[in-house]
């Protein structure tokens, strides 16, 4: 969690520019025995790549994804999986303009002002490019978890100041629209509202939510590496996240204890049941059982065709329009962006909770 | 940012359990030459500390600091500092109920089911009563960060579902009451909505705000090691906290991007000026030169006089009712460690950026 | 394994200066359910208390070790072990002259050349005394590991340029001389060289084997988590050792491949068994199955009474003599310490191991 | 120093297995503004590259390393550097007989009691063809230091039982001959021995000495994070290392006191003046500003064309010839392995020194 690595024990390390001739990751600490391919990363790759609805950034980048070490003969050995994505669509000429100046709402100012210079293109390692190695390594992840019997998945749940109807939420449905929207009503207007904000040149913001499914109680630990510190680190550090929520989030805030008390009950199994999930499968920073669930608000893009006010690097006053392609809605992209953070987390905290050789989470009775 | 340790370069470890004999952490990484005595540690204690008015526990704790180690001649040495508080007001026999059975809400049955056992005494470390130790560590941060010009304050701006009038925001009111309200018309009102909650039983969540004055432009580093993404850990590991925002938070996701854009001209003495703040003082994890902003949520206390339905140990349904002394709004509490939180991270990110050579921040125009 | 924390999931974070109130640690990552009070800790710290024959400083401190918090009912809970000892003995006095002058072979000059100030009195945290910490720390380690059937034993096995004869190798005898000797001829003959040693003011340096027996094959990782590569930094990191070798050591740089070759064999209950052990029980970084074999050297006390030439902290030429009470061997009292650094290395590779999910060790025949 | 990765502040992570199409590191907590291309890298992986002479494998590599990210313009940015090799002799026909058998003295044993399975080909990731990625970002390392006026120098310095004659210690010679050897008469007498040991299909162990020049007074740290410490960890690190010596090193256990210290004199310039370097440049695990001095040994290459007896993975006793491409004597490649070892860890400490404050090193007098 620090520089360019993320997690203790299952461990991602990305690297690589907008503009450079690749990007990529090395995925550490990821247990033997785990068959892997290209083929388990590819799909996800796909569900995030740029240029496949009329919502998101025209650069065509095919994002092939290689295997360039930690496995042999499909299954992995336990040492570091190399993860190479080539960039091929650079096409640096776009963003000539912005060499200079700083735009406003990027990173453009405080790298600069942290580095003393900058990579231009593109945003250079602040770009949103760099997302696609977190989404390679998350298939890692997802593998992982899956062996423990773990599932992620997202969902887009607020696009600019609409938000769907919880009453709706349908999983197949997100897979039937451009907006990963589990609400198939709410996915049509939003088509509609941005059809108008691209053509107006304008952006808009959204929110994501992710859920992990059967997670065992016992995942997380105190009380710096609780399970919901880490997963807000991770989701704060996808770029243009503002906020991060777990369950009942911001709005537990308005509630009183005894509305926000998940009792619990026996289930039919003998398992704990719990009645209710403000706290979001997070308790005391330790994962209950329950569907872990969070969400995250993306801001709305900063490339925008109206010019803004801004200075240039020589300290004058000037104006700029960011002409390059992009995305109306960064917040589409990030849900596989947010399920492959999440994947990371739960992937490490399964490995630091067998550290302690009490088993993959959960006891029994006493 | 794992186990019981925070931070990377200016780093705290914590120990101590609610009802143990004592509680503290030692400050790793703490530059020398900064005069620090208990009288530097002591005052922000005093602030956190339960029992000073009829919205906070009743238990007493005169939490006295002491220093074991890391100065010499009231002055750092570079050598880690040693912090202990003794616990005086131990109580055990309020908490005999609770051995056996699962407060809702609380970390008891995640605690057992991820160790197989706990210390059922207060929450044991679960207990908000770890904040003790933060809020000590914080003041050595503040006097770190004070050395570069950087200063942290918090408020609370909501309680319950009642927000304050960020148009009646005055610094000074925040001392002036027991809520650590900006605006002294809601501390009113607060002061009536909380008497008839704590006389019911009941409790009430809250939302706290942490701003960062005198922030050079240039801390925080990408990509996993951002400034927002480390301060979204430290925030959402205090006790209770469900919801981080940076800035304009989870609202930016309603935002257009003209809305969202803050412009930048150049201020009366030649340094870059912005004209608005949503980002929260942050870009690409890199801190602007503006105030940094954050907000985190903190859910009603879960000990209340309603008996809810829960399981023992023995996986039997029973009911509980929590008899001990507690906040009826854990959130006024939590403004001091809000405060601490941020104090620590700009602590090691200003160790961090230093390390890269490059001077405490921000740069002179080319 | 930076600043004063040692370890990954097993993790030891010291505190404390010489002649400071106490000194301590914390023990963070401990698994749960061990058995744990005062009486597992105290006797290894009476093992390295000073004071105890002629041959060790006659500083007396009785090192009485209390746990300030991790332990529920006299078992560990998975939360932090805070470690405290006082210090009683602390006769600043003693030590006056050393404020401004800079004592050869000690860390006086770089103390001051990093830090700009420090702590003069007995060395301040560079002492020896710090040791004090890892062995308590230590203690706890070989609670973990001897719950996975290991144990780690210590002995002197060179003084000055005298060596012990391996052949007459008695692990009783350890316990018999205040040298930590398994060669009870040897003993006597160091007794004699050290009394004439200690009596002419003067010093001498020694050679520690420790052992770690019962360690299953599996543990450690590569590249940069080898086994052997962590327990160079753990040893080398105790006070004036300036040397560390694994099983033959520097000895192999002359044998041939054929001589250094451990042929393996099937052992009469079906496991592998080795004909030799020149890898000291590591092989590319993780454990054979055999004994873990390590020395390191221990360079002669710098206090001694022939005056020696030196700086002031003015820059000015002087001369400096150490009268204070010193062991004119520091290698005796690095026998417990050494064997808690080996503790302590196994105890988080042990935790590291378990994470991958591969069980404890080993593995069956295909 | 865990997992793949090594350094806190500047930080190297390495992937690739002997016999994959690739191989490289990622080079995280680069400072900006370093001139950096492919050609500052190349002369370093030149000097390792086997089949350079008849005392090396003939395995035929190119390594010709990429710069994949972290640079602009030919200097550096401040982001991970990613720096790739590709493998191009992999023949890996040469090692199908060692898919079953465990080859003595080899990680094959190790790798399979640990992780359950492993890759064959040439060792996999414990082939020392890893240490190519290493020599690569100590590239890196060198130009970082440099900026600050350090340099560092390797050489061998003993091979079999016969070691150079310090005396005749001359820099220039090192280049001359295909021995890293700074004493041209052994160089002449190791050519005649490694003959005849290569003939034989035996082969033997070697010491490696490496120097830092240039390095400031203050560097490393307390207690954990000593220079020497994390020195020794990252040469124990390298492949068939199995011993590591600071300054006089094993050697100190027979001195006296009045023998070991270095005593301190005014220099012409008025900088401190050591008269000897028994510490090998460090005291209390910080610099003293004399030159770091270094050795460790290296044990004989255990592929030799000697059957050994051994088990194969199914438990039976077995005999093996390793028939490869082999260096007779791995030491000498271990030269420029160990030089980029203490590049990195004493641009490690350079970065972590600066976040202290107090300038890169050294004070001046009171």
């Amino acid at each position: 969690m620090t520089h360019n690595t993320f997690g203790h024990l299952f461990r991602m390390t990305t690297w690589g520019e907008s503009h450079g001739p690749a990007l990529g990751c090395v995925v550490d600490g990821c247990p033997p025995g785990i068959a892997l391919t290209e083929d388990d990363i590819q799909p996800w790759l796909d569900r995030r790549r740029p240029g496949q609805s009329r919502y998101t950034t025209q650069r065509r980048e095919p994002d092939r994804v290689r295997i360039l070490s930690g496995t042999y003969e499909g299954v992995t050995t336990g040492t570091p999986v190399s993860l190479m994505i080539e960039n091929t669509d650079q096409r640096s000429k776009d963003y000539g303009d912005i060499a200079d100046k700083f735009r406003p709402g990027h990173a453009d100012y405080t790298y600069w002002a942290k580095y003393g210079l900058r990579d231009p293109r593109g945003g250079g390692r602040s770009s949103a490019r760099e997302t696609a190695a977190r989404v390679a390594a998350g298939a890692v992840a997802r593998k992982v978890i899956a062996a423990a019997g773990m599932e992620v998945r997202g969902a887009m749940v607020q696009m600019g100041a609409r938000g769907i109807d919880p009453e709706r939420w349908d999983w197949a449905q997100v897979a039937e629209n451009p907006f990963f929207c589990p609400d198939g009503e709410t996915a049509e207007a939003w088509a509609h509202d941005l059809d108008r904000i691209r053509k107006a040149g304008s952006s808009v913001g959204a929110v994501i939510e992710v859920r992990a499914m059967g997670v065992p109680a016992g995942l997380g630990a105190p009380v710096y590496g609780k399970l919901d510190s880490d997963l807000a680190a991770a989701l704060m550090s996808i770029n243009a996240v503002k906020g991060v929520e777990i369950g009942a989030g911001f709005a537990s805030a308005a509630l009183t204890g005894e509305e926000n008390a998940d009792e619990m009950r026996k289930g039919a199994d003998g398992a704990p049941e719990f009645l209710a999930n403000h706290a979001g499968g997070i308790l005391g920073g330790i994962s209950t059982g329950q569907e872990v669930v969070a969400r995250f608000a993306v801001k709305p893009t900063s490339s925008i065709l109206t010019p803004r006010r801004t200075l240039d690097r020589f300290g004058q006053e000037t104006e700029i329009v960011t002409k390059g392609r992009h995305d109306p809605c960064v917040g589409i992209r990030a849900v596989p962006v947010g399920e492959a953070m999440l994947a990371l987390v739960l992937a490490d905290h399964l490995l630091r909770h067998r550290a302690l050789g009490q088993g993959d989470g959960g006891r029994g009775w006493d």
